[in-house]
């Protein structure tokens, strides 16, 4: 990947002139059956992007009330867009076409419009679960049907579709706006692109400058993002695969409750009452693993790119005589 | 309190020279035990106006999932002063100081800043539940501690303080800042006033004039709020009372499942599944009773000024048959 | 007047069943040559509502430099809607066709999009100058060639019609919206009108909401908008015929440079370089006449409903002898 | 510099834990005499936050009407942190303590509270004209006395600090927040740092956040950034000494009327009146310079880091023939 960076044409994106960022964006617009793409510092800035193109002041964003969107970008769909929220429940953070309509709002003085409904896939703090084309389909046909736009935050979007099986072409057309983060499982230093049609992505083109997220010789990152297409998207399977096993040790632990059921490369675990997040969090660290505290009674361990078979047998083995 | 309107000595209060709004706004501060007040066109504003004042981008205000403030003035919250929400749950649409500790964001890059804590008194989606000064002294105190501000939507306040027989004068210091309508049942036409220290309520009026709510020759309706002042308190009292015996009347009515326990002037009656609120709506206002569907299930009925115990009387008769 | 607002007929305009505001809406509407209208407290609101429906976040308006919506609106146009604000210059506050064009944006990602046109008439800072249809017609038919909106801030829109002789149903259909103001020279004590198309007021009417501009009985207040609309118009050549004959009286004055030329009923007098303003307009203040500063050498005086023939003697008389 | 780069000790910057990155902005912060700093993707971004973080809904700031945060950031102020802007004029772009003075809104409600000056150096519009210590002070002093914050938009500061010979250090303690450019006459291929004191640094990286400018493995770009304070601002006087060079070839072309006078690295040439920006840049594309056009009769050229000796030369010979 490095060399892939520094071999890189460079340009100056604000200018539009950066060669290797547009064909980062087309490389990727194409493989998910779309027009267009925008490169972006973060996956924080193609999801406000997008909530701003859809939605703004007296209109209304629904989405899961532990969406990423909501809990993690510090207050943004309102601080960027002024745009409310509806916060809907769903076992795994996922949320369903029967939620949806029943959150719409009516079209009365009191209520904002609703304009948005975003999904997360995978969704984080659902445990890594998966949204398949079977879950989507309905509310996107709804969406369309009621003139609501649908986003995806796409943040680990490859691991759904390895895990699942499907196509990203299949995804596109699906949403009118779809984010694709570069810098988690992929690998890359820095960031994310948002996917649409030519007319919205030109709109959204001119909201990132005026977010700041204009990069001048950007080329050198995106060339690290085409890399990651080309090289590390299947062996994402790898990850899933040893989060599984992860997950087996972790159950194991003394003081872990339980685990929640894997799905992808996202490990939560639920520990017994007395064992607090941060002490069990600082004891992984001390045998060089690295977790968060996932709200008040969970940890979230995540598998990626650099870490192999040789890591989890390591883990194993400090894991086998109890933390 | 047509006469009072009549013979009110008008100025411009756009230029802050109206002596019968000025009169009202230090009536209402007075009685508070507060400094100042602002005489604004609604309750919204009043309200909008503290979150204003209070929060503001990358803030957060937290209330009950129920409150007018998210739910009735149109997604204003974020669409006034791009703060961010997080709602509450629990029963008759109360919040507990509990609730609000397990909701304040910790100080890190994600969250926005927990900036402020706004209840409702009465409680309008509550079916008209009351907190008491017992109920709000914990808050407040942690409030302050915390440096996070507490607004009262006191919309029906004098309802509250007639049912619990507290003092305003009480209630007043407790609060940052508190918004008083004269529109409900205290049968006002117009109006809503904003009770602060003289420092925020002189920031309000500014933002009051940015928000269009600064009216000219306010005077006429700021005398109907000092005539609702003197005349309309104590009677609450009967419209209460007549609320608790049209809960009566209605429990009986077939299609009717329960009614709320009543504890101000808001009667809420939860229907049988098979009875749809619009019909049962339709029922009573062609017998003259005019209510308003509450959600999916239910029904609300206001008692206030113009209902008396002859209407009361007309409408148990009305009602002896069945709708 | 006063009869007038007794005798009418109130519901909730919040429910939107206030019959005598939406006599009031009806008939300024018809008056207009629009299709619906919307009654609010006042002209700022108005206003800002119209920016708020035509403009927004990364969107422009353009509008004189000493416009009312941007020097005395409470930089309401940025902190109700978002909108970036371009400031033209122009003699006597008037902006032309031509000032208009070069100000446009380029579709370029550094500039926000050019969204909305606004004038004001009669202008204000201007000294009441007015906009003619002859004005007004290149400037319509240029804004909806190029998809770019336009509002007219008509504070004082029937100074204007009076003084042309031109016909209020031939100027609604110039502008997408058009703010007229019951509160000035109308001798209204409260009120301002948008007028629209249906689909656009009854977007304003969400917005009043979350503004907080939603009356409840509005009727009374609506049913002085009517009586001013049957009786205080023509009467408005009296005042602009008191206009002049005070400009006259004024620029013989010592400490007066020049009197701006008077069109309407907006007299602004230029004094002397070692002359205050404020000293001016205290000494005016003494003799019964109420003015007020304008700019850094300048003040205003307005001829209205209560300034009659035996005030404007009584005025020569005292100023006869100097200040 | 990518040496510096590839061997970057590199972490996850939105966890703050990226060392390369706390280098750089410690650096940086040290190098101003201020506290603490804040490395973002643009320099868009940056003073955007610094908006935010001294202005908001309701306040105005106050700059040059040519100035980059008013001109080139997508309408930022408003669209982002809600503000109010104020536009002074003043030769090559630069505005003076009596301009400010005479912009400062009156406390009433009429007008936003002014709460921010933004001052640029060098100053692009104005042909890169520089402020000094000098120009500086008194306003700063100013603003202090008078509770108004004071930010420095930095894009090309070390520019003018070279030109001047004044020092990094004697800059920084006289603003409350500056913005400092990496990625122009620096030669980094992206970002741009804030500086500040630790709370208000504190502040703004939450904003970051939720404006989309955490990057992750940030510390790849933040060494460009080291490696170019450390080898790159010295030679900056290379670029100014081209550019007087390149400013004497201009000035000799035929179709250009005038040439701005040179302060730093920036050229600008005003046309005759029958030679359009377009086609000059074009003829200059065709000989290999990169220009752009600048307002409706200018053009732009810039010396940077890449445009040495022989390059001048080259242009000279070829420009001897004229265009």
């Amino acid at each position: 990947m490095k060399e892939a960076m520094w071999s890189a044409a460079i340009g100056d994106d604000v200018f539009g002139e950066d060669p290797t960022v547009i064909a980062l964006e087309e490389k990727l617009a194409k493989r998910f059956g779309m027009e267009a793409g925008l490169f972006c510092p973060s996956g924080t800035m193609t999801n406000q992007i997008a909530i701003k193109l859809h939605a703004g002041p007296h209109k209304e964003v629904i989405c899961h009330k532990e969406s990423h969107i909501y809990l993690y970008e510090g207050g943004g769909i309102m601080a960027n867009s002024m745009s409310s929220v509806r916060l809907l429940e769903g076992e795994y953070g996922k949320i369903s076409l029967a939620d949806i309509q029943s959150a719409v709002q009516p079209d009365d003085v009191y209520a904002p419009e609703t304009a948005l409904v975003s999904l997360e896939n995978t969704m984080n703090k659902g445990g890594g679960s998966i949204y398949t084309l079977a879950d989507i389909e309905p509310i996107s046909d709804w969406c369309r049907n009621n003139a609501i736009k649908l986003h995806l935050d796409g943040a680990r979007i490859f691991n759904a579709l390895v895990a699942s099986g499907e196509a990203a072409e299949d995804w596109g057309p699906r949403f009118d706006t779809l984010s694709v983060c570069l810098s988690k499982g992929l690998g890359c230093p820095v960031g994310s692109v948002l996917l649409g049609d030519r007319q919205t992505i030109w709109r959204a083109r001119k909201i990132r400058k005026a977010m700041g997220g204009g990069m001048r010789q950007a080329g050198l990152l995106a060339a690290a993002g085409i890399y990651a297409l080309d090289h590390h998207i299947e062996r994402l399977a790898e990850d899933h695969r040893r989060a599984e096993i992860l997950a087996g040790y972790l159950g194991n632990l003394s003081g872990v409750r339980t685990v929640l059921p894997v799905r992808t490369n996202i490990v939560i675990a639920q520990l017994e009452p007395k064992v607090k997040p941060e002490m069990m969090i600082g004891k992984l660290k001390a045998i060089g693993i690295l977790g968060v505290t996932f709200g008040e009674d969970s940890i979230r361990l995540v598998t990626h790119l650099d870490f192999g078979d040789e890591d989890l047998n390591r883990l194993r083995e400090k894991l086998a005589g109890g933390l």
